[in-house]
């Protein structure tokens, strides 16, 4: 079918003519409701009426950024790189039913008993498996789409997936790596915090590594990264986690996806700080730092342990104990990259474009200012030190704020 | 027109039909004659009858390894990277008067008075103005393609234009990075070095490095490199240089096409050591190596600060003088990564598939053996030192054998 941008009234046709779809809900009528969270796609429960446990969510991808209105262009492509990346990912997303890169669209299970992560944590809310599942999630994304695990043509063939995912990239590029670092329009300095933002505008010697890691974020096609995994991009119940939304998927530096998450549990143990003061809360949240750190080194370590052969190894190359300590030393340096994508996604929040609500969302100014503050500094100290890291230990280090 | 392997009957039909070549040559009849250099494609030098000082080359591939005959498949895809990265290049490299991907062909300037420049270097010929040529020609050609330089999005569209090109980076993986180092029935051990290959093979802590630096040459997208700029692919004569054969072309690190230099260079001069014994010509060779660097990075700056936008570079992100720091400090780097390539391709020389002729021509086997072992070590010590050079005087010092 040919684009079209779907309503509540057009949907319900569409979808009877998808027989996985047609399936699921039998006969009876569709109730269609829009819920919009709105930034950038249109988002729809659809349920049976007769029947109406029977739900699943329909996304559709228009051609602008919804949120800033049709003036504002944004390819629709976009879907067609999540509904790449979804159907990559094989455990810990959703199920998907149908998904169509013509109409942008696609339909997937409704998680109706899950909650985004970030709200839970600053609900205080405890998910003692999520240590266990997002660790599961990352070793087995990016193992097995690396050329630690892929063959060679494999592995060019997955970055033909994704190359093409310019755009999403480009507002990493921008909105990660550059403009929250120096004066620019698009920024979000809250009055009374003026003198901070010059003051990091003219730190030159963190803005130096930034541009490291700029760099090393668009040159380095370590394998297929889900490229915006913050706890916004994760849905969980005690049981349960899914990651949801990686329209910007493509193949880059590993550390990018570990480091977004240690930056936003790092936001959420900053935040509580100020406003919770839930000491024994904050202890949970920064053990989940060092936890997902060591479930995903251990997996992702016995994911190339069991690899025999890859683009990169070849059978008989180097004796197992050799090849032993080559990965540690891999894992060392994934460690300290990660640190350092970590230390760019904290410091970005703070006075870029796309505050995290944990802190910009404080209502008390002082309280605000002062999480706002030591976010940046986290951050800051996260890129000024990743390369000298040694273990996840300094980084939660950094992260509760001990020298 | 679709694809068909052209001989010297059928090709004169072919070119009268393109409309620059039969202007070039006018109305006369036009000669062909078949100058297999061989290893994998056909080549025909093609002349105007009436003024036979007219003539071009021509280059095809068959779907086959050409040395090793029909049953050796290679896709004749290369050519079509070949074409596109001689349509890349706009300095030192033939004029291309016609390329055809579906006939995997292309009509490119005779070089008539150039010499291969590894014969050239054998017979102990100078050119000066060499360095200087080659330095223009990775300057212009590695700045102008990276992220340094291009936008985000044209990057992913040199990307795009190159990532298929999997046989012959598979053979470099292979052939650079892999089999040289272990037992493995394409080397090539002459009687009398099993005992050094051996402890090659066994020398572990070599081999973590060299399996660093494969990983980097599969997972670092920096620009566009020619992929095998050794000195067998570079024509010269007293008053020009050309780059030939780039069908190994793709977006890959910086370093591999400057190690490529370096290796050669190096290899010439140990061929002399023991074999000429021209102190005079050592130094000269030995000269060029640090001449070539020094002219590069001299010229690879100047492009990066007359660019003031690029895919990395957002103005007034950093003042003159500090992003001048972080250029220094990434053309350190830069030299480090190329005398590791440099390693590589020098040690896969002694016992891979593919030797050089400056050493493994050497007729006499026991002046051969301490060139190659020679060779061996260079290799093995840029390989072990790499991380740890500050200037290219340390590169030259660990050609030269001093300590």
């Amino acid at each position: 079918m040919s684009y079209e941008i779907m309503t509540p009234a057009t949907l319900p046709q569409y979808l009877r003519s998808i027989p996985a779809i047609a399936d699921f809900f039998g006969d009876g009528e569709l109730e269609v409701e829009e819920i919009g969270d709105g930034n950038l796609n249109f988002v729809f429960i659809v349920k049976s009426a007769d029947e109406p446990q029977k739900s699943l969510i329909v996304k559709q991808a228009v051609p602008y950024l919804r949120c800033a209105g049709e003036d504002y262009a944004l390819s629709r492509d976009r879907m067609k790189f999540e509904i790449r990346a979804l159907q990559s990912y094989k455990i810990h997303t959703p199920k998907v039913y149908h998904a169509d890169e013509d109409m942008s669209l696609v339909v997937m299970e409704h998680l109706k008993s899950h909650k985004i992560l970030r709200k839970g944590l600053i609900e205080k809310e405890r998910y003692e498996l999520f240590a266990e599942h997002i660790s599961t999630f990352l070793a087995e994304t990016l193992f097995k789409t690396s050329s630690l695990y892929l063959q060679s043509d494999e592995k060019r063939a997955l970055i033909e997936r994704f190359n093409e995912n310019r755009e999403l990239c480009k507002l990493t590029e921008d909105f990660v790596f550059t403009f929250p670092y120096m004066r620019n329009e698009t920024n979000h300095i809250e009055p009374g915090c003026e003198e901070e933002a010059e003051r990091l505008f003219a730190d030159t010697a963190f803005k130096q590594k930034v541009l490291r890691l700029k760099y090393i974020f668009m040159t380095q096609t370590d394998a297929l990264i889900h490229g915006d995994l913050h706890t916004g991009s994760i849905m969980v119940n005690k049981k349960e986690t899914f990651v949801i939304d990686p329209e910007f998927a493509f193949v880059g530096p590993f550390g990018f996806d570990i480091g977004a998450i240690v930056a936003n549990l790092g936001s959420s143990y900053i935040s509580h700080r100020h406003l919770s003061g839930d000491r024994d809360y904050m202890e949970w949240v920064a053990s989940l730092i060092k936890e997902i750190w060591e479930r995903f080194e251990a997996k992702f370590l016995n994911l190339w342990r069991e690899t025999k052969k890859s683009a990169l190894i070849e059978p008989g190359f180097l004796p197992d104990g050799e090849l032993e300590r080559f990965r540690r030393e891999f894992m060392r340096d994934l460690l300290r990259q990660s640190a350092g994508f970590a230390g760019c996604k904290m410091a970005r929040r703070v006075f870029g474009i796309a505050g995290v609500e944990e802190i910009r969302g404080i209502e008390d100014p002082v309280l605000r200012k002062r999480a706002m503050m030591d976010a940046l500094e986290c951050g800051r100290r996260l890129v000024m030190e990743h390369e000298r890291i040694e273990s996840i230990d300094d980084v939660v280090k950094i992260v509760k704020g001990a020298s």
